[in-house]
């Protein structure tokens, strides 16, 4: 396994400095933005889409720091009502994934995307109760959307022999493991999951039974180490389904944290044994939310926090069950 | 307090008979429907909206059986994107509330609605994340929408010495107690609860701690006894935000159910206790909507389950600490 | 086993009433106070003392309703800095136990009594915590005071052939197991526990643990089968130690509630097995402290809830596991 | 759903007494023991076998008190390493499926038996750990057996199309669900779960798990309600292997527990609502097997525990959820 | 936030030695003993008070080990009934606050202190249950006196510019939430928290809940760091009223532990992240007193826990909320 | 207290490579196979049993790393039924006993062995369940061989001055703490535990209680730091009692794992606690057995993890309880 980190919280210094800072902590993967939600200040598409030396010196630059890019990120929405909108998060999710093959980078991680209830409509609808029927009916024609798109795009991935992760997320179509292996079974084996457990927590998922539902399908691509606390001073009341602005910290249910904030040590010793359980030994991603804190103190809490945990060797067998005759 | 049971689920026979079966089994009020979602078997407006020697027969056929009513139920939404849908749900509303004033129904039950997210959209859109930005955004809209409407509402029911109880449910813009009280700020106190644990159970709001929250505001003016079991088989994986839909039982990540089936005896006495701490001293009405069973048997087992529960007296004080000199 | 109350709460009405009420609902043993904060409304003792007469009257009385008396009850504090009122605690002790002789009672509940904290003091003094160490030194001269006096009144006792229920209880001495036992220890078996478990709840003391302790040394002289509700929305930020009055019952981290109100049915048949685990098969006196209701429908709802958990058999061998050869 | 009893536990009086006592108290079915440890009090094969006559007396007696057989039990170890009683056991469990098949009841419920750890051993040997590897070896050569027998014993069964519920029970090959249901696969779909909780609990199984896993494969032939209640003070230190003689009921960390002192209500609701999930609507077959108390004492708690509990009516379609247009 | 170190329990070296100690561990704060239980070996008021070259030397050394004094401590009762004792604790008590003006030290943290239960008594009385009335009244008269005593002392304070934070403590009439904010209302802002969870777990306290309440109010002053485990072996049965003297550990329901072996990473994560959503941002004061290991290793242990855990960087704004257009 | 490892994980390097290794990492003890299952790699029973000059050689080894030997280890199982194999594993303990004298270590740790289930039977047979009778009689035969066969050996070994530390092991005869206990008070107390929790878990023992139950017999020899970890998704639906092969790691309901991956920090800081309130300041010896990485991995964490938690400095008095007068 490698211990990696999404770079946009890093984005106010250079891809160089960012990887030397990571590289000195112990960090040997990254996950860069390029494009929509998390931006590409670390690695701009046009630079190094059709430039093999900026490529070449973009390798050179990841050697030196003894590292490897685990995935490129690209989080928007393909299936925007707004046409241009969707249009615009197609082009940056196809040029990432060419990109991604230009670099032998295996992943590309992103949203499924969101449509309106209708074909009308001009503001995505985030459908999560199946009742008065019209919502039922409003998430079936969502569906039928999102299949059509996703078939397209998982055959455009496999020309390029890159796996999709993408990261179920609220006010997105797919937002919890069942929906991803929908998807999944829907188009192709390129489409799968970056595990996020941050968005888990809250809907009341159990992150290691969702490793194990994933991965009994080989449906994980990518994982993100992100944590969530939930504070019951405030979820008592207000419940989980929190629209309080993220900057208004004291009034809500659930923060994002840096990882360990949100969970003990157990808990990720488990979800880091779960992965492996299921074949899992791929980069965990640190992504960096915290509000409490700034980005480089987060990030050190972070990599402090999981570096000794992550294993560090392969999977053995259990010599110790030999026995004497 | 008074045990009642809300009579949409014995719709199969009349008004009087329901009245039998329940008066039988020691239940005291009910809470018909008279529109919108609950339908209008038992009581037609426009039976008795402008018949009052129609109302004399009702309020007879109530004294025989030894009954009141503690509500009259229209759930609809009022705030529906289709103009004449919305109207619709308007007329019920107001014809509900001007129907318990010549009752003497102290109490409307109902849905705040919810609006589409925007101007030109068609479908209703529930909004419970904050992020992407625009979702933000649509929420704001359709506040700025509900606080118009029920202020008028509001003083509308005022004028006519009704209480507007609204249930917060899912797909309803007000969905948890926080809602239901800024409603409550926005408009008048005529706004208030229609408590129904069912929907806050898998939200993760404690009903005590809500119960409390709202009774500090004087803001419960009904309230509905009806359990909801979270099955952790399914929402182990898939979570709490389940839009399987409610036949597939066995797939769902939670159920409505029978009263008792959902939380045990001693929860239950918590929310009877702590209504009282707070208190309410109204009707508890029982709604049953449990597809493990029927109507009669889940009627029968709620009352049974909840008769020895209700309490039968009026709060005592605490004569045992009178000391000895 | 038989079900039991404590009559206090029925006050209100005559002992003849009293137990009417109680038979018709299947208690079989009531414990009447005789003085102290109990009272003496059903039970004077000037009036049984040296009547023989009335005392037979009384054992129609109760033979008439199918009653016992399990026990009689004075609780006061006979260890009081002022003299005047620890004579008249005595008094009343020692009055109630000869009573019990007369009318073949097999014991006396009461509570340890609390002195002051040193000898020139004129107020009790609960002490809880052993520093500073003045307060270890006057706990220490509290129970050499505690000693002298109950090794006098337990040799009293065991004149009379009566036992002696000390009611752990706060501000008393002896508030928990250990010290009823210590209590035991340094006097002798005639002083035992009246183990009542609504002052151990919100010690942290597990019921069934404290059952086990007392009935290794055969420690348990009578029951009482009164609740307490722990309210976490005071106690999350006041404690468990709380001297909030008894009558703001919305503010108090806890409250003495009727039975089950407090913890539910497979609790109480944890306390009801665990006692016949360690041999204890006498009453079990509901005893009503519970301002959420009156008297009359929190002795209904206890006796109600009890009684199908008490047991109305001995205990069996198991015949199950004979073996077929 | 029909309340049931296993009718061993009133072996003391004639099967029409047992009968009536039940009948009177709502019970709808019984599980009378043919043989093996069960017994044969209430109905001995050879009476029943090849006499007509008795058995159309037989069936007017059941349905004198409107009762019908569940099940016929026959608990013994076939697979026992003494020949003879292996032999015996065979031919119990034969008889008895011939006389289900000739009373017309579906089921006949009993033990996998165990055999010893090899061919030349004289003790039935319980393997519930791997190692050392000898033990996994001998686990190998006891399936083998078991395999080999139950084919047969299955097909048998089938020719008289009854099937055979076999309850997993320690100190028997098939001790847990996975076990069932691999002797199920290796066999046919005659063979299945008598489902019987009590064995579960103190293994950390999950009732409903367990009930969804076996439902998920229609593997649940009959249910057996008995209880078990977890003892703590003794289990902290010995744990859950005890070994402890059933009649030192205050030193075992477990003991089998009357219905409803081991589990409360809600469990018991989730069991039965979790049987409905599953498809499996018969016989709910009480177990007495707690002595600390007699066993009419124990039928008669459990009896009126779990009747409110189990369903009166057929699973209902879900009627509130049709939308208004 | 800065880690500091509450100095006493290294008593046993020069201020000097103890800062070098502490710096070299990554410590940045000090609170030294200056009067009272925690004595003044490190710093004592009599060479400081009026010598400011003294104070200068003071400042040197501190500033060369990049220190500075979070509070001065003087711990006492100032409400002791024998008036020799409570004046001496009054003069520690103001000459500390000169002290801090003159060092710029902006907290001095104290006991709220303890009277008897009435005028005539020579024995403080921690009086924590409202029954029987006595007690009630005797809280009644201590709270005038400490409104008294501490309105001067809060003025006092004023004069000098210094905040005094108390520690709500067993054994002294604050010692919880409420009555730290109840002291505050009754005097001024001046008087405040110092938050010590240690004496909040075993009142069964949530520290966060309690955080959230103080800091709504702005009253918290200062924070100790210091852990509380609860041992169930004894407080099973002993309840958490423990008079067991702290040097029989083995026999308390509870001990003062070493920051980490009372609660674990999670938790303290939560107890920082509360007080920084509150807004305290100033020193965590690490209180050693676990008799299980000595000072040095106490106090490494517990900056190796807390040191990883502390925010070494303010609070961001959510900068990963904005979204794309 | 100090931190030692068991060493046959680093079997695959010389005895001094291992020493060096663990030396560098913090380590003082180790505790060498010498026989049985651990095999005899790092340190061979007749290379030194009759060498003083190799023992030398041992000794300035050991002393060049820092290290000790806290005992010698030689798992096997003396009671087997094969008795070829029991003379063997009889003929390593007593040779380990002596080499242990040579040597001067206190401990030899080994399991207790396990016979057949009858005089003629050949397969060691594990009984944990009393029922059917003939499994209780069994395991009555066992005792009695274990007896007399350990009173032997308790004689040897203390004639060598050495205790004998048993492992509680599944498919051992003792295999829990009571087992222990009763076979040191059937013994002598040269018989103690060799504490291992790894086995405990699964069978739901506490290990604190445990430590506390052996603790008060003085009954610890030796310690282990084992851990396990609980896999629900498997357990829900197998139990505890698991057979699946140790290889198949995601199927089975519990695996042995590195210390910190089963339980977390807080547990381990009890259970460390409560092994120094028992007073057993002897080594904790890790011993890795968990294939999801390997030795080299495995033990870096757990000595990473609990360097940290080990006391360093012995138990000091609670100094800070003094008072001021």
């Amino acid at each position: 396994m490698d211990l990696g980190v999404h770079t946009p919280a890093l984005a106010d210094r250079s891809f160089a400095d960012a990887l030397a800072f990571l590289a000195d902590r112990g960090v040997t993967a990254v996950e860069p933005g390029v494009g929509g939600f998390p931006g590409e200040d670390h690695l701009r598409r046009e630079t190094y889409l059709d430039d093999e030396s900026a490529r070449d010196d973009l390798r050179r630059t990841l050697d030196e720091h003894g590292m490897f890019i685990s995935a490129l990120a690209t989080h928007n929405n393909p299936l925007h009502p707004d046409d241009e909108r969707a249009a615009r998060a197609d082009t940056e999710l196809r040029e990432t994934i060419r990109l991604a093959d230009h670099l032998d980078v295996e992943t590309v991680t992103c949203f499924s995307g969101l449509p309106a209830g209708g074909p009308n409509d001009e503001t995505p609808n985030w459908i999560t109760a199946p009742w008065p029927p019209e919502h039922a009916s409003a998430l079936s024609y969502q569906w039928d959307l999102a299949i059509d798109y996703w078939s397209e795009l998982a055959a455009y991935a496999d020309d390029h022999g890159v796996d999709v992760a993408i990261e179920a997320h609220p006010n997105m179509l797919v937002y919890e493991p069942t929906g991803v292996l929908r998807l999944r079974e829907e188009t192709t084996d390129r489409i799968g999951a970056n595990l996020d457990p941050s968005h888990f927590y809250w809907q009341g998922i159990s992150i290691t039974d969702a490793i194990r539902y994933l991965g009994d399908h080989d449906a994980i691509h990518h994982v993100h180490a992100k944590d969530t606390r939930r504070y019951d001073a405030n979820a008592r009341v207000r419940g989980v389904l929190d629209t309080t602005p993220f900057e208004d910290e004291s009034e809500r249910s659930w923060l994002f944290r840096t990882v360990g904030y949100g969970h003990g040590a157990r808990h990720w010793k488990d979800v880091i044994s779960t992965l492996r359980l299921v074949g899992y030994d791929g980069a965990i991603s640190i992504e960096h939310e915290d509000s409490l804190t700034d980005s480089v103190d987060g990030l050190e809490k972070a990599i402090e926090f999981l570096a000794p945990i992550v294993f560090r060797a392969d999977a053995d067998s259990p010599f110790w069950t030999e026995g004497v005759e």
